[in-house]
């Protein structure tokens, strides 16, 4: 159950994917230079493998404890996370001059990656900072800023998101939490937070002297739906004249849910302002807080799409060490009747090489999404156009695939995969929920033939199809795709509301497929001409195995699904009632 | 997380799949009159929701504990399995001489189905028994069924299936258990068994006051592999000069699993001969183990893929009743803003009708199978040898189908779906081992294009083939799937051991769907007749719904999977090494 960070792959990527190179000649992220760029590679893989990887089962055995409204950690988290708090892993992409390093959020990605792969639960404590960072880049005052981000940044303290209350899930604007004003006094500007939160991330626990949470509530008198909602942080305690978290704010946690599996993050039932004043301060303006919060769902939606890849990668390396040592039958039909270790055996090289291409392919399609986003903040309006409609893309297919992957992680060590102790069943389980959070995969889906194939009247989408055609190359399969694409984008664009949403699932993976189809081959002429030159054999000889398996055998089956994206409204009727 | 046996469904696909009538007809069946059946079936549905649905949860919660060598399931199973064996729910098709009702094994695969939706864990130990009244009936002396299957018919007493060492999973043949005849004395001809055994279900419990276990063990001087295990009957207590189990028999449990999920379910590791001696009885022929397991594993692995609808129909009740409960968001593009029940929402109604479509199309392909097996006990060589090409396709793709199907419920829940006290965790976590047992879905692959592929020079596998495209009717999906079965069953025909292997899981897939297919196109044609008729309307239109569903949007995603069944062994080079 060891972890090593695939460094070789994760530079590959970053460099003929990401175009980190690209990026460093702009004087924005100049610091990225090849060196620095391996340092952190390297240096965060090391990292996760010695201080986060042996933590996974630990969390996952025992579980984090809730007692009187506080959370304590399992022995030995508040050391890692210490350690990941002083070597600076946190700054990477921070702003200079609260801290940070002023280097690509591409790179922070990587160093999400290792530590996520390492430990998936734990990570989520780091997964959520981010975003309450963005926010209040985007949105908070200089005097927020010169409070919180310093000790954000450094991962101090940390962020959580707190927008779901047990009847507003996906309908976030169906929210009661309330925000009121304080008119007068010393904390006059301030509001009064009071409400429920539920399924709060890392809400509360002792990894950090205090919390930054980012609340949406409403204002009396505000709009019903998202028009009506503020964007609030609300620390757990406030800061005393020095800056020090010493002053209680009202900030209690109810319980913890005993869930599935990420069993190492706690999941919390927030309260705010019950039996005693819980104070926020607004970040923006009154009802801008689903402006502020997209800011942070973006990121986070990016990060959870990262998670699949975290959970694919742990479960692909633990799958093909357990088949390259377990030795079992020999092969069929060779005259040598001595039993061989199983990865000689067919059918398991091919779920160790479809666990691999499916790997790699999320990891090249999150990668290649951060870059946009880092892109567009170099002034490319294209990029940050295209980031828009991978999102979705990433978010879903990513953790669709880390399940996928997490399952035949748990096939491939046949009985022994059902068995808690191997591990293998810790990733299934911890995988499972990343296509629920973060907006559904389903509400990914929405997004993607809602608002995203609705921007620049669909030409955003159909300019993704038209690189991804281009770059087909002599790959036929991918052609065939793109075209699929193309017809399903084409019915979208003139079909109703509901007929639209009926084919958006099958769409999204036609079109994920079809971007980390287009990846792939980018991926595979790379290898293909590095080989030439003379580079590590042993890689390169596997990431053309790799990216033709993916465009073979993975590309044609997602052809498939254009029926079902056309289908239209009129398939699915009211479901009967059942007793 | 309440159960309610779908009993107007399984009464039409006992009819218009199983052709029950047909069975009736013979003199063998005669008492499967249409009355006895919809008795039976109703029966067993009552029986089911009201006695095993109540502990699923508490077996998932409460596991069976292990002290000193012996096991206690937890409260409330033991009264439960009394009342199966008292409703002589065990009985259906065993051999009235021995106490059995002579029905056929299609209407017992039914009980098992309805008994599993309600607890799937607690019902494996009704899975087993069967597999050694079978084995008993073609290879056991008179003595041998007058001693023992009156109890194994009533269920007094359950039956275990005993192959897997720990260095013998797969591969059988590496077993090392050893038998050794006692040459004189009051035990002359018996066996003296010595060895461990894994993975054994309900291979120790207090269920019953006896425990019949099947175990496959080496005689002195016996061959390597398969050719040289013989089967043995070993009892828990031997019996005593009245046939009552009071005599110890050196059989030990020394632990039970800590596993993913069917927690109700004892997986024992069994020590056999410790310290104590152990007496068996040869069933058939010492070398002769093989030829009599086999006809324990085709009834076994039919029973697993029944544990795939069983799963399947469990997570799908549960998702509809959830669904038509929770109210969330208003309809996309409706003028009305008010929130609805989420099976509204059209991505919500594709999850419903995908988990729907896949249940009814697993559950057609199980009875199917089974019919094929009672067709042949009257006669029928062509259905029993039909039944040989089924039974690899039912075992790994009706259990595909659960898990699909359990993950799919869990989506379907949102975050309520990954908190365990909802219930649709434990089915995802109870669906995954059922890929893996009674020979993973890769070895039934295996099977597939190697034994089965063979038989009758491939005609066995064609004839399906055309059965399925003559019964295509207006669905042209399921001709083109139908075509691809027959261009990808030509190359394999062709083609090397390695190659056929290679392409052996995407070659079973689409052979399963295109069966599924065409037993769902023969089930739609079927109900819009009845429409036609009067039937029951509700009943009948989701049935034409989910049909249709199944052939639309799940046969050319099959389709897709050509391209992978005839890529080949190049195509999966061996592995590079990892750290």
């Amino acid at each position: 159950m060891t972890y090593t960070a695939p460094t070789t792959e994760q530079l590959f990527v970053l460099n003929h994917i990401g175009r980190i190179d690209a990026m460093a000649a702009h004087e924005r992220f100049a610091a990225a230079t090849p060196d620095m760029v391996e340092a952190i590679v390297t240096g965060i893989g090391d990292f996760a493998a010695e201080v986060y990887a042996p933590l996974n089962r630990v969390g996952d055995t025992s579980n984090p404890k809730w007692q009187d409204g506080r959370v304590t950690m399992p022995p030995g988290f508040k050391e890692a996370y210490k350690q990941f708090v002083e070597a600076g892993w946190g700054t990477i992409d921070g702003p200079g001059e609260y801290g940070g390093q002023d280097l690509p959020f591409t790179l922070a990605t990587v160093v999400i990656e290792a530590l996520g792969s390492a430990d998936m639960g734990f990570t989520l404590c780091n997964i959520l900072t981010p975003g309450a960072i963005h926010a209040l880049m985007a949105y908070g005052t200089e005097a927020q800023r010169a409070t919180w981000l310093p000790k954000l940044i450094s991962g101090e303290w940390n962020g959580t998101m707190n927008l779901t209350e047990p009847s507003a899930g996906s309908d976030v604007g169906a929210l009661r939490t309330t925000a009121e004003k304080v008119a007068e006094g010393p904390n006059a500007g301030l509001y009064k937070i009071k409400g429920q939160k539920i399924f709060i991330t890392f809400g509360e626990h002792d990894l950090t002297d205090n919390i930054v949470h980012l609340v949406l509530a409403r204002t009396p008198g505000a709009p019903e739906g998202t028009r009506g909602i503020s964007l609030f942080l609300v620390p757990k305690y406030r800061l005393d004249a020095e800056g020090n978290p010493t002053i209680s704010n009202g900030v209690h946690c109810a319980s913890i849910e005993h869930k599935l599996g990420i069993h190492g993050s706690p999941t919390a039932v927030m309260v705010y302002g019950e039996g005693e004043d819980c104070l926020g301060e607004i970040v923006g303006e009154e009802m801008g807080g689903m402006r502020a919060m997209f800011v942070m769902m973006n990121n986070a939606r990016l990060m959870v799409g990262c998670q699949g890849v975290q959970i694919a990668e742990r479960a692909t390396q633990q799958a093909q060490r357990y088949a390259a040592e377990r030795v079992q039958s020999a092969l069929a039909g060779s005259p040598d009747r001595s039993p061989v270790t199983i990865d000689r055996h067919p059918d398991v090289r091919r779920m160790l090489w479809r666990m691999r291409a499916q790997t790699e392919a999320a990891r090249a399609l999150v990668y290649y999404a951060a870059a946009q986003i880092d892109f567009g903040k170099l002034g490319d309006e294209a990029a940050a156009m295209r980031a828009e409609v991978l999102i979705p893309l990433v978010k879903a297919h990513a953790t669709d695939i880390g399940c996928e992957v997490a399952s035949l992680g748990v096939q491939v060590h046949g009985g022994m995969g059902f068995i808690e102790e191997t591990g293998a069943a810790q990733h299934y389980r911890d995988a499972r929920i990343a296509p629920i959070y973060e907006g559904t995969n389903g509400i990914q889906a929405a997004d993607l033939v809602g608002r995203k194939l609705g921007m620049a009247g669909s030409d955003l989408i159909r300019g993704l199809i038209d690189d991804i055609a281009h770059g087909a190359g002599d790959f036929p399969e991918l052609q065939q795709l793109a075209d699929a694409c193309r017809a399903v984008t084409d019915w979208m664009v003139s079909a109703g509301t509901a007929d639209r949403l009926a084919g958006s699932y099958p769409y999204l993976t036609m079109l994920a497929t079809a971007t980390c189809g287009w990846l792939m081959a980018l991926q595979h002429r790379a290898a293909r001409a590095a080989l030439g030159e003379g580079g590590d054999t042993a890689f390169l000889e596997a990431k053309i195995a790799s990216t033709r398996f993916y465009l073979q055998q993975i590309v044609p089956a997602a052809t498939g699904l254009a029926p079902a994206a056309l289908a239209g409204d009129a398939a699915l009727p009211p479901l009967p009632e059942i007793a």
